[in-house]
């Protein structure tokens, strides 16, 4: 039987896997503090979006005469969940911060965790007039959206924004590590990536919205309409953690447009109060209000598919199609 | 313990919601008929995907012998979901059509979901023959495809043309909500967004297709090459739902080959029989046929990495690294 | 009930499908041998990760004491799900071979299954130098980033990177089909898409990375960064299974920056080391060692929304907004 010759090699392996564990400190994290629980927060991810959008997710059927005890219960399990990882992220920093293997000292971060997540927990119902004008901003943008309940069904903009918003949210009560993983969360389903840092305005959409990546500084105004594919991103130095909190994103102004695909770099660029960007357009400096840019128009090309003569100039751009 | 101290304030924040909700009627779906359930939807996918490719996914072995039985299973099993899932799509539109808050009278929707599945799987055949082209197209067109079983198992470009033709039959039966939830699960899953109204030709294929979107009334012909991060899509108006209905996305004629990151906008744009679209272009006017269209080539500078001497001028596209 | 009257066209359905599966060959896989499973596969991958990134992944609390208790259930584990997969892709191939419908002799499968298994996980160590340097370098180039720790837990770009070195190694020892399944696995939930034949360099950071595509014969030189969006690609032939086995995707050399949504594609497009490539551009030839490239400056143009005289030429590509 052969699973028994690969069984016999495997105490070899698993010593020299050990031994490289050992001698070697990165990549590993040994003797430190629980990190945080990724299914934990996207459980409470699941239960906020239900508070968000009563009704819409998770058991159906609800009413006016249940409202208030199926939301005592959400609100509880959230609460719980929140004050858990809140806490393991704070004495994760604490413990980083400590240079210290032993575990940190968790009082003072339960009673911390516990102003952060009731802090958090009020600000919902602001939140919720936040997302309920990016819902109306999503309907009216889109011709293919038959009503409002769709957009907030099944829109991977809307459900990433709403993430955001909360993110955003801890991100201001200077929670470590959980923001970060809430919004690569809606990442990894959505392919938008908004850091928790952004500062989004008003009726925000973001149309289709994969490959859209906005970086931690940057600042959106109103009424901004993003399609696939935007970056408001950095301009790279040669090393990063020298630009570590500084203006490093690009400012939108109100009542922008931006096409799929246009890539708008830089802390200095400022993108002025109703301009139109084109799709893919690379934008790394500022364009005043009411502008419009586009890519310069392609170049065309007579292809005769199949019918070159010899001695013909080859066509090297042709793809060689 | 300080998890007291956060429960003691969980009731005010209870109640502040519970009021948020009741007083404003948006972001809530309150004493209304139910919306479809998306595991339910999701398993019907799973079901349909074994049906169209049989003995590739669910329970291994299948043979001449067991699949009239299996498939005669997994029908069952899919008809069962759809039945219900359509029901409750229709259900849900008569009562928006009614403006009521009442439960809509479900028989007629049961009696109409009953056609229409019925409808739909007698399709099932018919959207096999267009995919069994579009695992041909896939195999040609890719040099890294070792086999048909491989484009047919792992290729997301073909999962999502699979689940597109099966939500682009219940679009034209007229199912609400319904396709679009199909569409954005393999959206969600791919990073392709394909409407479910596209019209999509034979021999479509998709390369690795993350970040594609093509809209709800996109003409494809045959032959069609489609590579990551091409853009089908609409001139965004001021007010999106004045376009409602009309014809706002792309025609592609036969045998075009895209690029990846091309931007193609506009209902009247048509791309003429055998174009070839180069990557990243951005077009909002048709192009004849047999034309190649190109990026402006970009500007090369030189750049002397850390050697510049006082007095140079700066570089100010030089992104600093 | 109406239930009933859909389950009455039910055989009928069942009849023409099972036909239609019985007279064409193509989409099913009907009296062979399995295919490899997918869920065990990304088990498999699971577990690896947890061997990558001790103490990161999987049950919390990891120690000096428990450290080698714990690899040995992982290494046990990971050996079982790969001997079992790396058999079954193995069988598929013999049989597809040999071109017949019985069942391939497993015998030779399992032992080299066997051999292949021991070889690959005698990589593991390797593999983790390799990511030590990657998780270093994706720290350095993100401002973002507050610690090694939060690249390694959250950063979709550096989990791709982990599997694709994974699914690197079975590529060089040229198991079947596994190696793609395993890359499409990171694609799907990162929107990058790495080829598992695709040589990359050492320190290689893909920062955000929805979008990126490189290619099965790319070569990466070391400490190289990509952005979002960018694919380094091949030019399609005509008939793309001409091209098998060539060399049809570029070359990057070291230090080179690559910004979002760039094109570069052909197997003899070399981009010199210190290159810096601007966001959007397409790339069809070769640059030279420190040269910058950006797309051609777009075209700006004043909007006057909505105070256009009667008789004024109209804004064709004002984007009707």
């Amino acid at each position: 039987m052969n699973g028994k010759k690969l069984f016999a090699h495997l105490p070899r392996i698993i010593n020299t896997l050990t031994d490289s564990i050992v001698s070697d400190e990165r990549l590993r994290h040994l003797n430190q503090v629980n990190l945080p629980d990724r299914e934990r927060i996207i459980q409470a991810i699941g239960l906020l979006r239900q508070l968000l959008f009563p009704g819409y997710f998770g058991q159906p059927g609800l009413t006016s005469d249940n409202l208030h005890q199926r939301l005592s219960q959400l609100v509880q399990s959230v609460a719980e969940v929140l004050y858990e990882q809140v806490s393991c992220c704070l004495r994760y920093r604490k413990n980083i911060a400590a240079d210290s293997t032993q575990t940190a000292n968790g009082d003072d971060c339960n009673d911390q965790a516990c102003q952060i997540v009731v802090q958090f927990l009020d600000r919902l119902p602001a939140v919720r007039q936040l997302l309920a004008l990016d819902v109306r901003a999503a309907f009216d943008g889109d011709p293919a959206a038959h009503n409002v309940d769709e957009t907030i069904y099944c829109y991977p903009g809307l459900f990433t924004i709403s993430v955001q918003r909360l993110a955003h949210e801890l991100f201001k009560l200077d929670v470590p590590l959980l923001p970060r993983i809430i919004t690569e969360y809606a990442h990894s389903l959505t392919g938008i990536d908004i850091h928790p840092g952004a500062q989004l305005g008003e009726r925000l959409f973001i149309d289709h919205g994969t490959g859209v990546v906005i970086g931690e500084t940057t600042r959106i105004g109103m009424n901004v309409k993003i399609y696939q594919g935007v970056t408001l991103g950095a301009l790279a130095p040669a090393y990063g953690q020298m630009l570590r909190g500084t203006k490093r994103h690009p400012t939108i102004e109100d009542d922008v447009t931006i096409y799929a695909g246009a890539t708008i770099l830089g802390g200095d660029t400022v993108i002025g109060k109703g301009c139109v960007i084109g799709g893919n357009v690379f934008i790394t400096a500022s364009v005043p209000p009411h502008t419009q840019v586009t890519q310069e128009p392609g170049r065309l090309h007579y292809r005769e598919r199949g019918k070159r003569k010899k001695g013909d100039e080859p066509l090297v751009l042709d793809f060689q199609i």
